[in-house]
């Protein structure tokens, strides 16, 4: 199946073109040994993501990005082209099943796919939208590196001026 | 109840310094304007995040931390209070229900509060344990501002050697 193209441009996109059962693709971005231990230096300063040498006698032999460093890139993805982009991202509140099965290295070719698992008006706010996805963050080698389940909300597109 | 205290210096502890039932605190860290926007532009670029004058107009009235990095100030106060320091963290595969309820803005003093919800030996490789926490990010007024319940994987104390 090839992966779905919106029909409207960032900016107006509204909840209403995220359509149930549709799937993106977007990508890629390489992932560098030197922005893997600055990210980890600052957020996550474990032997396994800021000093090679530690990291090569580690479980993972060899230097690894942190799992916060590959949901930026996955984020980084996400919001340059799939999301809206102005006033109808309203935020994400929640994100369920974060997992990284395998280790992002050095050198690795990322891309994601968001598969929109539901899409559905708020009760609580008429204006709005929830969008419930799945997102996969694959390599060059197709393997999977990080899955997640986030919930956004979307502003729903107005009603045109009434004449 | 007061916070506990771990009995051994990062650099020694192992799976079974980490109890069941224990509660653990630590931080603070202040969230400033400038490294919300510098994050944001970076791995989170929307107007919410970097841009404060569309913020001021947006769903939360102003400036908010992206909830990555939200993620990344919490995981540094986790890697240098409470994780093992060195070879004995091994690494963390999961993370299930991670939950923003509240915005961060600039000027917001962060903590952290680690509650052990679960530590048992793995099954599959006997000398490792897994280690379940309820994660939560405190702010100045005592609002709960991030949540998360992670699994982290933990090498178990080597036995002393025999005579």
């Amino acid at each position: 199946m090839s992966p779905h193209a919106f029909t409207v441009p960032p900016e107006q996109r509204y909840f209403e073109d995220y359509p149930e059962g549709a799937v993106f693709e977007y990508g890629s971005v390489t992932v560098d040994a030197a922005e893997i231990i600055e990210f980890a230096r600052r957020f996550d300063p474990q032997p396994m993501h800021v000093d090679p040498e530690a990291a090569a006698r580690g479980p993972f032999g060899g230097l690894i990005a942190s799992g916060w460093h590959t949901a930026g890139l996955m984020m980084r993805l996400f919001v340059e082209h799939f999301l809206p982009r102005g006033a109808a991202s309203l935020g994400a509140p929640a994100i369920d099943e974060l997992r990284w099965p395998r280790p992002v290295r050095p050198g690795d070719v990322l891309r994601i796919r968001v598969h929109i698992l539901e899409a559905r008006p708020s009760r609580s706010q008429p204006e709005r939208g929830v969008v419930r996805t799945f997102v996969e963050v694959l390599n060059q080698r197709e393997e999977t590196v990080m899955t997640l389940k986030p919930v956004n909300l979307l502003r729903r597109r107005p009603a045109p001026p009434r004449r």
